[in-house]
């Protein structure tokens, strides 16, 4: 078996090339369908063709490049779309560090890898709109109808790719699997000095929407024992969720109350109602729903000592994913060949298209560092060598698995 | 020394009449130099003529009604402004209520009382406009400049009064001294089947504007451990101000975090900041001093121990105003009188025209209580056998003080 060593200098300038699609600053700006991006997908699809991969536009604007044969193969990649204002790595990095896996497998004798750039991942017509259509979990006509801030329906603006997007959907079972690098979004790594994370699952995420309804009144004239103040059943509950969760929870699992409205939102007015979002994240259903539980009794033990009404009035649920054994195997073993003793098995904190795919067919994902844990952000970035080391594991995990 | 009684019917009537201006079911919408209250107040001054009294209305709007003779007399009365959406009763109450002490005076051969209804008590164009121009705390020329909401001054909406308006400002010592009768706008003299309430102080206001300044973060890539949340520091700065205040407030004092928003506010993000009111209020300057070192230090503490910064970015301070020795032990006389063992002595929690009217002589003030606590409402009420009794202890109290 040869032994395979990726192309850094080409890795970095290919990477840098991207960055130039939507430039600003540091950063980029390069959403969904803006010209950027697309002028982004057609020198990628020319990249693919130079790299011998045949490249492919779906109708919902995935960009594939595949290799020669029919056989099935594995997929790498991840997505080329940025936030309104995005860093320049984010799912680009996956992308290019596919491509780099891909050609250097070809010119190595390995096996056969496509590379694919998922379309609007970041969202502007709702999440991971591209992989949700390709995975079946959203139909292309009722995609159609989804609308962006400004009213553009995700209809007219694939129109624009139209001369672009000539492929049909891929089937499924041209892949074997699916393995997306991505930076981590997030400190750990960078804080823990490791270079590599290996995905064991991609939290499921729950959110409740919940208000506190008590009685608005006069700041002045109502005295304190006689007040049914909102706001402070909300700091009250958020008190007895943080002990509570404390006792059932993981240093991996999350919870976050980022979302506040306060009315009538007067300093001169004791708050009558509350509105308030609380998501939690963790990699295991069974763990979500004990903390589901916390949340809920805690919500209710607060109206119920503090003379408050509660309301719930949204509940959304996003399962976890699993990473696949085989691949997961692949991905540590090549992390602790090239990063011994610097790699962790860690979630990813963040949904990825990866959740989508793996209704398809197995998945693993890949994380290097991010500086200070900054993304979504202009200064997003990752050292060059965590960059290089990154896709070196990735075509390490790929080539063992011919 | 004759006796004096009111005429409770007559009283019942014009409370019924002046309803009727700007009736808005059971409420009223008559807010400073509307239709409703310009005409509101023509008919105050011909009931002002019909009892004997020389209606004056001077350059902010104030409408007063004389005596005859020129030796100083005690001033009855509140205002009949009222909020966009407000009570019939509020400052409407202590105008007919002083009339009706007038007139009865007047009858019954008692001192010369004179009455007034200020304008803009509810604040279109700030707080108290009125009372706080004829008492020097504002000019009038800087009065014109004020706007309201909508962007009219109020050096526009005076013109629209001036045909009435042909009176100069009333030299303050006309006057002896100052009571006001008005309904309590809280629960504590409803919830204590109580009927009046004498007033020992108008308490004082403070407020400070602060801001936790922390991480604004991923939701689901930052660990708990990793975060700095605004909000979470909110919630641990207000359990650390409920516990330490309790130790140094009286049951009259209160705070209130009325104002609290939440940046970026969204479900999916670590709050980075989070911007709040504390506002607090008490009879006495001391403890308010107290009150505020607790605030800060608690903030300061929160800030230390989470890796938050700290901004202080407004403080606003109106001092407590106490209640002249002589009249209300006057009106404490006359209230125990006519209601013994049903009325109390209470600070007023909210401001009234008599924190302003103190600058120029003594003051007194009066509660007669609101079913349920409740006012700045349609729904506000007050039972009418309070109504009565309240307007007889502060003719009782007027009576006395010739």
């Amino acid at each position: 078996m040869p032994q395979i060593s990726i192309n850094s200098g080409r890795l970095l300038e290919d990477m840098s090339r991207l960055r130039t699609f939507g430039a600003c600053g540091t950063g980029v700006v390069r959403p969904a369908f803006s010209e950027a991006d697309i002028a982004a997908r057609k020198w990628l699809a020319n990249r693919m063709k130079e790299a011998g991969l045949e490249p492919v536009f779906d109708p919902a604007g995935n960009l594939f490049g595949l290799p020669a044969g029919d056989r099935p193969c594995l997929l790498v990649g991840s997505h080329t779309d940025s936030q309104p204002e995005g860093g320049w790595l984010d799912g680009a990095y996956g992308v290019i560090a596919g491509l780099e896996t891909a050609r250097t497998s070809i010119e190595a004798g390995g096996p056969p890898v496509a590379v694919v750039s998922f379309q609007d991942e970041e969202g502007r017509f709702g999440v991971l709109t591209g992989s949700r259509i390709w995975s079946n979990a959203l139909s292309l006509a009722e995609a159609d109808r989804l609308a962006d801030a400004t009213g553009r329906t995700f209809g007219e603006v694939r129109r624009s790719m139209a001369d672009l997007c000539t492929g049909d959907f891929l089937p499924a079972d041209r892949f074997s699997g699916f393995i997306e690098a991505h930076i981590e979004q997030g400190p750990v790594l960078d804080s823990a000095g490791e270079v590599v994370g290996v995905v064991d699952a991609i939290v499921g995420i729950r959110s409740e929407n919940l208000r506190f309804r008590g009685q608005q009144n006069h700041a002045g004239t109502t005295p304190m024992a006689m007040r049914r103040d909102a706001f402070q059943g909300l700091v009250a509950f958020t008190d007895e969720l943080n002990r509570r969760l404390a006792e059932i929870v993981t240093p991996a699992s999350v919870w976050t109350i980022g979302h506040v409205a306060v009315h009538p939102n007067a300093a001169s007015i004791v708050p009558g109602e509350v509105d308030f979002t609380v998501q939690w994240r963790d990699g295991e259903d069974a763990r979500l729903d004990r903390m589901r539980e916390v949340i809920i009794g805690a919500a209710e033990k607060t109206a119920r000592t503090r003379g408050l009404e509660l309301e719930r009035s949204a509940y959304m649920a996003v399962p976890p994913t699993a990473t696949d054994d085989t691949l997961r195997a692949r991905l540590e073993a090549a992390a602790e060949k090239l990063a011994s003793g610097k790699w962790r098995k860690m979630p990813s904190g963040a949904l990825h298209d990866a959740a989508n795919v793996s209704r398809l067919m197995p998945v693993a994902m890949l994380f290097v560092p991010s500086i200070g844990g900054i993304s979504h952000d202009f200064a997003e970035d990752t050292a060059e060598e965590h960059l290089v080391l990154g896709a070196g594991v990735l075509a390490e995990a790929v080539f063992k698995s011919q």
